[in-house]
């Protein structure tokens, strides 16, 4: 018989928990951060079951890994890949299984393994639907990415594929694709792993501080297309006050995604891609999109109201941009 | 008509909360802190609908305040008066009203405005229940409180009363009291006050800081009576492999508290009063109980397996003691 939370009480589930955590923590009350003359960055991201994520679909430790990577991302969208702490909140129905405790934690502990950092306290506590809250804290140095940060001038450069995890998420509901097309096996297991284990742009980032040419300042604008890749953009034109051009042709694909120009739409707004979109000067956007693979510039940046358009002048509808609005 | 935050949406929404937040805050994908030098204290906790709180008896406003005092006192148990931020994770019902959310955020700003720190960033969701997640930081200095601290010859002390809280759930409840004894206004007062508003025990940290004397080290254990008198003791025992011997006539009450010695049980496992309980060299407790008007020695502690014993030999039941596992 598989073992609940409820059999096992708070204290042996604290018990439990102790091995993923940094040694000595359960017995404290808080979680402490040595630090020499180092900023910090923390982020906090909440993930509520049947909003976020969906046992139908993901896994405990698809779970686990993507509540620690969805942080993750976010304190690399902001300049810092050396991550150090987290904070786990779990709230949990009393009938859940300890295995799926377990999975979890497992989950979030491979993804540390990837990306660094570990879980130095947190709490739990019941309730009625499964409920994670992350806390992640990274340190900074010279690159602080802001999404206020772009200039006009700037170009926009996007450090990989998108629509993929909209295309996982669909095959794993087995929603309707947006036209009947033939889909290749390569594709269908690429969208559902990004879909399932999302992938933060940490390589992308390091390049980023690697390529920067001496002629230019540290300055550049930088978010994560979490929300989508044209969400991603809206918040950098509304943020920084300025317009965003952007050149369909450049979007690069997939080499496996359907022709049919309706699957565009994933693209654009598909959302949960975790890639890095920034805006930089001319020449930074160029080394970086030479020295990494990835990385092409999509548009740039140029004076006015908050907005966006395609080269040809076509309007974006932004108000229909945004699918993760969760009220 | 009242808006909910459905009506708003989520920008509307997150553009609402911008006033209780540090400036520039939502506008970002994280919130950084600037430390020279200094070693940080975090602390996650959770709050859930049902479970920590309900709205029969508590408005949002209290419910604000509880969430950032109950994190406060995790911090100063700990050592840390200077309380520097927090983040905050909310999952709300899409039909909560916007009042209920401004009241929260405002009881969150009363606290705040007592004890220090500020928000510095978070999240929101819609969820099924009202569940709210605080990560709250301090700064450390010489002293480090641990469960762990405590050692045999160490006097116990608690820094006030107990039993109010419960005292006051009770009477907010209707629920049927101990035995039926006349009690006082001032008194029903006071206990309701004590559970609807929490106050963290920062003057006695500092007293306790000011107080040391010279002859002794640093070295104290402590926590907070959040889970009960006897259960915050137990916790000591337990991480300082330790007995705890306790004087039942030592233990203070409230001026106004029922004689009945049935009564006795709130203020031994009643919970939710946020005094500190400390365990400090013999010197320094002494100090403490003359320069501090509430503290007051209530045991000793012992060489021995984990257990709490009355002075007369009389057995306490741990088993028994602890009212707040929430599985």
């Amino acid at each position: 018989m598989s073992t609940t939370i409820k059999d096992l009480g708070e204290i042996e589930l604290l018990n439990r928990l102790k091995r993923f955590m940094r040694c000595g923590q359960i017995d404290d009350d808080v979680a402490e951060i040595n630090t020499i003359n180092k900023s910090l960055l923390i982020n906090t991201d909440l993930l509520v079951e049947k909003i976020h994520f969906s046992e139908e679909i993901s896994n405990a430790k698809d779970i686990g890994w993507k509540c620690i990577t969805t942080n993750i991302s976010d304190l690399i969208c902001s300049g810092s890949e050396n991550i150090i702490s987290f904070t786990v909140g779990l709230v949990l129905p009393p009938n859940t299984h300890w295995k799926w405790v377990e999975n979890l934690y497992e989950g979030m502990r491979e993804a540390m393994q990837e990306f660094g950092g570990e879980i130095i306290g947190g709490d739990c506590s019941c309730g009625e639907t499964k409920m994670i809250s992350i806390t992640a804290i990274g340190t900074m140095n010279q690159l602080r990415l802001h999404r206020g940060n772009a200039l006009p001038g700037d170009y926009i450069v996007s450090t990989g594929f998108h629509g993929l995890s909209r295309l996982g998420l669909a095959l794993l509901r087995s929603e309707h694709l947006p036209s009947e097309v033939q889909i290749s096996p390569k594709l269908i297991n690429r969208a559902i792993k990004t879909h399932k284990r999302p992938y933060p742009a940490i390589e992308a980032l390091k390049a980023l501080k690697e390529c920067k040419p001496d002629s230019t300042s540290w300055r550049a604008a930088g978010t994560d297309s979490s929300d989508g890749l044209i969400e991603s953009i809206r918040g950098i034109c509304e943020s920084s006050d300025c317009q965003a051009v952007l050149s369909k042709t450049s979007i690069l694909k997939d080499p496996d995604w359907p022709e049919d120009s309706i699957w565009d739409e994933w693209i654009l707004n598909g959302g949960e891609d975790y890639e890095l979109i920034l805006t930089l000067p001319k020449e930074w956007a160029e080394t970086l999109s030479k020295n990494f693979k990835r990385a092409h510039i999509i548009g740039f940046i140029k004076k006015g109201k908050p907005n966006i358009s395609w080269d040809n002048l076509e309007p974006i509808n932004i108000e229909q941009s945004s699918p993760f609005q969760h009220f």
